[in-house]
C-alpha cells in the first residue's frame, strides 16, 4: 500500500535547490495524508562535481550536467526550475513541451515577453504548473490570507511593503549572478520586490498603476572567482559593472482602492531578511515580518474600547495553516518549512489533477507589476500595470 | 537677582496651545541654566468663555480675544502663533512687524507662498523666530542627529519614514477643521508629512525631487457641533465635503543621493502616534519611533563579527541631549517634554540674540517639499522641490 | 472663585523632592476638576545652600533647614516626607502630632516597629495620610487593577515581578546613604522590593509567607565625598562598608492561593528601571515594564481560538485612568506622571476628607513582607508574615 | 565511498520519537562533514498500529513492540530512550548492558537514585552516552556559551530563569501521563526546570543550594481515553487525581556565588513555550527566549557610553554555531533544529570514541538538583545539591 510517488528533476543546486531538495525530502514525513509523494530522482548542474556533491549531500538518486535531455526523460513527473533568471523561460517552455508538472523559481522571468511565452507553453500543452511564491506558505501569512477573507479587516486601505537586506553593502563583495542584469533580470527589485508584489496581489489584490524609481549605489564591483554556499563568494582584483538596481521602490494604487507602498534594498544594514508587511482596513490591520515568521501581529478595531492592541499571535497553533503538522503550539519552524508546505500543496493538487496555487498566472502577474515599475523608474511617471 | 523673563503671547488655546503653556511653565525648573526664562503673561483666542478658562488652566495671567492687539502690546516680547494654519500668515507677519519674537506653529503656513511671506517679514524686521518641529528635540532623534553628524551611520543609504494614526478611520467622525482645506491647508500632509520631512530634512538634507500621491478615503463626514479636547467633537446630522487628503506618500531623492519613502495616513487602525524613521548608512542604521520615544535602535557594522544586532539605546542618560535635566537613567519622559526642550533652545538662542533652530528657514524648507509633492500628486510625474 | 489651596512643605530636595516638587506644581494644570490644590509653600534641608536653590529651581515661596519647626508651622497643611527612611518615622510622627495631612515616601519606614508607630501616630492624631507608592498611578497599572478588579484575568494563579538596575555595578560606585543600613534601612529590598510587594499586594492580594534570600556582592566601596543630583557623586580614596543588601529575592505564597516571584537588583547590566511584572490568571496574563510604562501586554483566553496573543495595549487612550488629563491617544507620558497623578488623587480625598490610597496601612503592609523576607534570609526557612 | 551508518533503535514514537526521527533523517543533509551518520533501523512502541504507522511516517525500516529484544539486537549500534521517564532507567541500562551507545530523554530518570544506577551502567559498560538537553543546541544558547565562557559577561552575579507553558489551564484538560507522578516522575519540575537547571548548570554553573515551593493548581482532572499527537487527548467523564506539580519554583546560590531564580509552570496563559532566561554579570548581560530562538539579546557594558542597549542579535550568521549549516543570515530555523544538531554533535562524538555532550554526568547534575528542590519545598528549608 505503498503511496504513489512522482519522480522530480531539480534542475540548480545552489541557495534554491538546497531549500526545494529539503521540501520534497521532508514533506511526505509531515503531511502523511498526501496521496501523492515527490521521489528525489535527479539533480541537475552544469558544474559536474559541485553537482555530483550536491546528489549526495540532499539525497538524489542520480545527478546529471544537461538539462534538455533530463527534462525529456520520460521517468520524470516534475521538473523543478531553480536556476538562475536567464534560464527560467527556456527550461520551463521544454519542460512545459514535454508534459511535465512545471515549478519554477520566482521571478518567473527575467522579463514580461518571457513570463508569456511560458504561460502560453503550459496552456498549450496542458501541464500542471507551480511557481515558489513561498512566503505565501509561511502559516502566519496563510493565516492573514484567510482574516482578510474572512473580513476581519474590513475594506483595505493601506499595504506597505518592505524587503530589506544587506549582505552587499560593502563595495568589495563580489559581482555575483545576482547583480548581473543578463542572469538575474534585474536586482532587488526581482529578487525581494517580487515577493512582495505577490504578497500584496494575493492578500490586497490586483495592482492597478505604479510610481517608481530604481537606484544602484555602488556601480563597480570586484568580479567574482569563486562561488560560495551563502550568496557570495571569493573576489578576484578585477572590477566589472554592476548591471542591476541595488534599490527598487514603488508607490501604487490596487484595483479595489487600496494604496501602497513597496522598497525593497539589500543596503539596509542590520535588516538581513526583513521582509515586512502591514496592512490596514477599515477593520484592523496586521503585521508580518519574516524574521519573526511565526508571529502575526493583529489589531482589531470590534475589541472592546480601552482593550485595543496589536496582539502578538504565535501561529504555531493547530488551529492555524500547515503548522499542525509540526509541533505542539510555541514550538516554531523555519524558513525552509515555506518550501515543504508549497510542495505539499503542489502534491496535493497533482493528486486532484488541479492547478497548484500559486502558479506561473501568479508569476505573470508580478512579472508585469515588475516590469511597469522599470518602465515608470525610466519614464518617471505613473505606470499602468499591463493585464 | 531674579532671572530675566521674556512675556509670553500665545495666540491658540486648543492641543497645541496646552503643550506649548506646559513648556513656558516647565522650562525654568528643569532648565536652570536659562538666563532668560518665559512669564505666561496672555493666551489669545476667539472664544472668550474657553480662552478664560484656558488662561486659568495653563497658568497665563491674562486671556484675550483679540489677536491683532495682542501682538502690538508693548509689553509682549514672544509670540507664539498656535492657531489652525490659515492664521499662521497673518499672525506672524504682525508680529514679526511689531518686532516679536515669533514662534509658530507647523506646518509654517497652508502654501509655500505664504511661508515666503512670512520669512521675508522676519528677515526684513530683523526678528528671532522659530517653529515647532518640536520632535526634533526629542532626545533619542537629537542623539541621532549627534551620531550622523559625527559619521556614526556613514554615507546614507536610505531614509523609511511613516507617520500613521487612525483617529479618523470611523466615517462617522465629524468634519472638524484639520479636515477642511481653506483652514487647514492640507490634512496628514501638512499634519505629520510635514514632520517626517523636517526630520527627513534635518537628518539626511535636503530633498531634490519627489514623486507622490494623495488619498481621501472617505469624501463625506458629519460637520461638527461642537469641538472636544483631544482632536475630535460632536457630530451633527448633515454632512459636509472633506477637502484634504486622509493620506499622503512620496518617493523622494536626496541632493546627496540618498532615496527615501515618505507615508503619513490617518487610517492606520492601531498606530496612534507612530513617527517612525529608519536611516541606513554605510557604516549602520537607526529607528526610532514617537510611541516609543525614549528609545532609539541603533546598528553598528562596525561591532565584530557574530555581535552585531540593533540594540535599544534608552536614551534617558546622563550622556544624551536634554534629557540629564530631568529624572535618572531609565525614568521615561514624555510627549510634552519635546516642547519643553524646544522652549529651551529658543530661550538660550534669545539670551544670545540667535536664530533658534529649527526656524521659519526650516519651515519654509519644509513647506516646499510639501508643496512640490503636491504638485507631484497632481501632474502623475516627478517634481523637483523649489530652492 | 479662586480655588482653596493646602500649604505644602516638602522635607527633603533631592530626587525625590524634586519628583514630588513637580507633582505640586502641575497637578491643577492637568486637573481642573479638583476643588483643592496645593501650595507650594516651604522646602526644607539641612544644606541650606542646596535647599535655597532647590526652593528657587522646584518653585517654593520658601525655604527651611528644621524639619521640628516647619511640621510645626500653623500655616502647613500638608508635610511631605522626601527624606532618607531613618527620619521618616521621626519627621511623619511630628507631622501626625501636629495634626497635619502627612504623606511619606516609601518604604514607609526603615522597619515594621517604625511603621507601626507611625500609624499609631496617624490614627491617634486622626489625620489623612498617604504613601508614594508612585507606581500604582501609571495609568498601564491602574488600567491593571481595574481589568484584575472585573474579574478579567479570573483567578489569579501566578505574579512574577523584578525590579532590576545597574547603576551599581561598577566597584568604584561611591557609598551613597543608599547603601549604608543606618540611613537607607535596607538596600534594594526597601528601595525596589517595596515597590513590587506594594504592586503585588495591590494587584493580587495580601502575601502570606515568604523565602527569601539577599545578597551583597561588593562588600566595600569607596566612602563618598560629594552627592549628585543623579543618584550618585563623587568617590574619595578612603573604603567604607556596604551594610545594605545588593540584590534580594524571595519565593512568596498568597492569602488567595497564588504563588509569585520577587527579585531586585543593582546588577543588572543593561536594566535601568526595570519594573517588570508578570501575572498570570485562569482567564488571561497582563504584563506591565516601567521602562515601556505607557503600555500593557494583554492576553486573554477569551478570544477566539486562533486569535489568542499578548496584545500590547497603550494605554493612552481617554478610556484609561488619569491618561486623558493629558494628550491625545499615543502621545506617550512619563515618569513624573506617577507623582502628578498620585497627589490628584490626595487632593481630592482631601477634599471629601477621606483617607488616600495608598496610605500608611498600605506601607505597613508592606513592612511586615519587607521584614519577613528578611528574617527569611537569615534563618534560611519560610517565614509567615505579620498581619 | 559511503559513510559509515550507526543503526538507530528508537524507543517511544510521540512527540520525542518524532523530533529525534527528523533529526536522524536530516543530520547528513546538513553537515556534510560527518564521517558517521545515523540509519534509521527500528522505531519501538508498545502500540503496534501506532507504531507501524509511525515507522512509515518517520521513515524506520522497521518497528518492534518489545524494547527488551530491539535493545539486544547485535545490528542496533545506538538506543535512544523517548519513552516517559518511568521507563528511562530500565531500558537505558539495558542498553547499556548490551554496550550500545544509549541516548536519552530529559529529566534522565524519575529520581536521583534511577539517574545514579543509570551512570553506574553506563560507566560499567564503558558506553558513550547523550542525554537530550537539545537546548544547549540552539545557536543563540550555544553562541551565549561560547561569550560567557569568553569572559564577555565577566563575573556572572543573576541567573533568572522561566520556563512557563499554558496547555493545561483548563481543568478539563485530561489526565496524561504528564500529570501521574509514577510514569513521569514529576510535573513542570522534571519537564521545564530539567531545562532551566541544566542551561544554568552548563552556562554560569554547579548550584550549590536551593530553596523551592510546588504547587498543583487542580487537583483532580478527567482521566483520559484517547491520547492524540500535540500533548493532549480526549477526555472520559470519570476524575482522577493528579500527582504532579503544575508549577515549581525555587532559588538557589551556585557554587561561584552567582544567585538564582528558577520557575516553570503549566499555568501561564499566553506562554506556548517560553523557556526564558536572562544572565547578568559584571561586563554584560544576555537574554534568551526560546519562542524568539534565532534570537539573543546582548548588553555589553564596554559599549562607548550612551551607544549601551540589548542588542538583538539575529544568531543566523556563518560566525555562529551550527547554524552556517543551513541557509544565509537572516533565514530562521525551528525548534528541531536543536535536536538534529545534537545528534550532529553525537556523531561527531562517537566517530572520535569521545563522550558526547551533553551526556548522562549532565543528566545527573540535573536530577540532583530537581531532587534538593522538591526536598526544600517539603521541609521548607534550603537544602544543599547532593555532590
Amino acid at each position: 500500500m505503498a503511496k504513489k510517488r512522482l519522480n522530480v528533476a531539480l534542475i540548480g543546486y545552489q541557495f534554491m535547490g538546497k531549500a526545494h531538495s529539503n521540501a520534497y525530502r521532508q514533506v511526505e514525513h509531515f503531511f502523511p495524508e498526501l496521496e501523492l509523494v515527490p521521489h528525489m530522482k535527479v539533480i541537475c548542474g552544469r558544474n559536474e562535481e559541485r553537482v555530483c556533491s550536491a546528489a549526495e549531500r540532499y539525497g538524489f538518486e542520480e545527478y546529471a550536467t544537461d538539462w534538455e535531455s533530463v527534462v525529456a526523460r520520460n521517468d520524470i513527473d516534475i521538473v523543478d526550475v531553480s536556476t538562475p533568471g536567464n534560464l527560467h523561460a527556456p527550461i520551463a517552455i521544454a519542460a512545459a513541451t514535454h508534459g511535465k508538472i512545471t515549478l519554477c523559481e520566482k521571478p518567473i522571468a527575467n522579463n514580461l515577453k518571457e513570463a508569456r511565452e511560458m504561460v502560453a507553453a503550459a496552456e498549450q500543452n496542458n501541464i500542471l504548473h507551480g511557481v515558489f511564491f513561498n512566503y505565501r506558505k509561511a502559516p502566519a501569512v496563510s493565516f492573514a490570507k484567510q482574516l482578510i477573507d474572512e473580513g476581519a479587516l474590513g475594506k483595505i486601505f493601506h499595504f506597505r511593503g518592505t524587503y530589506l537586506q544587506d549582505w552587499i553593502v560593502d563595495p568589495n563583495f563580489p559581482l555575483v549572478w545576482r547583480l548581473q542584469k543578463e542572469v538575474s533580470g534585474s536586482g532587488v527589485h526581482g529578487d525581494l520586490n517580487a515577493h512582495i508584489i505577490d504578497l500584496a496581489s494575493w492578500l490586497v489584490g490586483d495592482i492597478q498603476e505604479v510610481s517608481g524609481m530604481m537606484e544602484t549605489f555602488i556601480k563597480e564591483r570586484p568580479v567574482l572567482k569563486e562561488v560560495d554556499d551563502r550568496l557570495g563568494g571569493q573576489a578576484s582584483a578585477e572590477m566589472g559593472k554592476v548591471t542591476v538596481d541595488d534599490a527598487a521602490m514603488f508607490l501604487a494604487r490596487f484595483k479595489n482602492g487600496a494604496i501602497g507602498t513597496f522598497e525593497a534594498t539589500r543596503f539596509a544594514l542590520g535588516r538581513k531578511n526583513y521582509n515586512r508587511f502591514e496592512i490596514n482596513g477599515s477593520k484592523g490591520s496586521l503585521v508580518f515580518n519574516l524574521e519573526r515568521m511565526n508571529e502575526l501581529e493583529l489589531y482589531l478595531e470590534n475589541d472592546p474600547a480601552g482593550l485595543r492592541g496589536f496582539r502578538t499571535i504565535q501561529v504555531t497553533d493547530g488551529s492555524h495553516p500547515y503548522v499542525g503538522a509540526w509541533w505542539p503550539a510555541g514550538h516554531i519552524i523555519g524558513y525552509e518549512h515555506t518550501f515543504t508546505h508549497l510542495i505539499r500543496d503542489v502534491m496535493e493538487a497533482a493528486a486532484k489533477q488541479e492547478l497548484p496555487s500559486p502558479n506561473f498566472y501568479d508569476g505573470l502577474k508580478c512579472q508585469a507589476v515588475l516590469e511597469a515599475v522599470e518602465a515608470s523608474a525610466n519614464n518617471r511617471q505613473w505606470v499602468s500595470v499591463e493585464a
